[in-house]
């Protein structure tokens, strides 16, 4: 029998962003596999109701699951967001989400307690940021701010350049008299942006990519569980997309190099 | 029994865009009652396959047509371009889509048979702009641009501003070379943005909303088969929707006026 530990990780998107997320983990994991599925066809998920992203998420998670997967990461803003625990209970394995490692490196960041989160128009309103930062810091001010253009911005490939320094700015300005020192990337396209974002904000204000905290944190998941694939070859990943291939596959080309592309699958 | 002629008309989108249709349909008929269907749960359309498309349309009129209209208006580009001929089939009240009337238009407004197509990514793909117009003018030069960032820009109310000018000029910069003097709006959002457009093309370049062209189109339709209402006192229109109510009713005030608002129904 294969090692449990030689299993692959599972990671899951409504489309591209997610790829940011296994970037990260690929960086801090290099001899993990990844098995990525990006619901392209039907993504956005913004603005789909909980009954529906739920049932996504359970297609996507069976699917996964029989790849045999022994660990789940929500690379979701949307999932994570509005139906993380839902979506936890779906699975045996370890899972985590975009939230939690978000708002903690986005505690640990900020020295005045004011922290910016760009994120989706739906994920600005679960408020799901804003509660879990109160949770764990009651006197923290939260400013959130809706950036709807930036998914089609990166969809369109306009990750650097004017238009994406002069809606980043836009964006931006309402955190102009926030006093924030620590900006929180919500959504997992934002990343993609990170140059432009960054240009808009004053000097001194950290910009967090989850992403990075999340491998941090599913890394110390898997030591803990002996679950850690700790040499070996470096594998080959999986990435499967319910659609939108030539557009996934230019950037998971530019994110994973030449070698990859996506795979077609009916879920 | 109610007079036939004064039956509504059935307008129907994936989403906010039809409205733009609605309003010169208006414009053009105004004793004339307006039952419009935003699919804005399920838009945008753009990358989804004919079946589910199919599928979509068939609720939609099925929905109208239990409103009692006595035609129908197809004012999403996605279906126009790409499934008219199935969505035809479902209804026995005359319908009109919006590819033929803005082609009409456009050959009728270009001297040198150098035409622009402005759409979205799924429309420039169909071909269905460049077939109709190859069919009626085979010397005539098409030169399609997907323009993918304009729905979001309409959708998050950048109608006008850098923003819009910066993203038009960069999709029309694509139209510079090719002597264009007619461009054809192939996506019901585009007129919302028509200033922007304009001001990125040349002097002397025809814009066409074909909405325009599709208003006279139906009102000859109309009269022809003794359906036009061309009296009587001004009718309320009625507005529903899938879902995403708030940035719907945005648009629909600014477009018709404060005292409108959209209902949500289950189709």
């Amino acid at each position: 029998m294969r090692n449990r530990a030689d299993a692959p990780i599972g990671v899951f998107d409504s489309g591209v962003g997610g790829l940011t997320v296994a970037r990260q983990i690929v960086a801090a994991m290099p001899h993990e596999e990844i098995v990525y599925f990006g619901d392209c066809l039907r993504a956005p998920y913004g603005d789909r109701g909980p009954e529906q992203l739920a049932d996504f998420s359970r297609q996507i998670v069976d699917f996964l699951t029989a790849k045999g997967v022994k660990a789940l990461v929500v690379a979701c803003g949307t999932i994570s967001a509005r139906i993380f625990e839902t979506v936890a209970q779906m699975t045996d394995v370890p899972i985590i989400g975009m939230v939690k490692p978000g708002v903690d490196a986005a505690l640990t960041a900020t020295k005045t307690g004011r922290i910016g989160v760009l994120a989706t128009a739906g994920t600005v309103a679960s408020g799901a940021h804003k509660a879990a930062i109160s949770a764990k810091r009651p006197d923290a001010n939260v400013f959130a701010v809706a950036c709807p253009l930036f998914v089609p911005l990166v969809e369109e490939g306009w990750f650097d350049g004017d238009v994406a320094d002069l809606v980043a700015k836009k964006y931006v300005s309402a955190l102009e008299n926030s006093g924030a020192d620590a900006v929180l990337l919500g959504c997992t396209h934002y990343p993609l942006l990170a140059c432009a974002i960054e240009k808009a904000l004053p000097p001194g204000v950290a910009v967090i990519d989850p992403a990075i905290a999340l491998a941090d944190s599913l890394k110390g998941i898997l030591a803990e569980q002996n679950l850690l694939r700790e040499d070996g070859e470096k594998p080959t990943h999986q990435f499967y997309i319910s659609g939108g291939k030539e557009k996934f596959d230019g950037i998971l080309k530019m994110i994973f190099g030449q070698k990859y592309e996506a795979k077609i699958v009916k879920i």
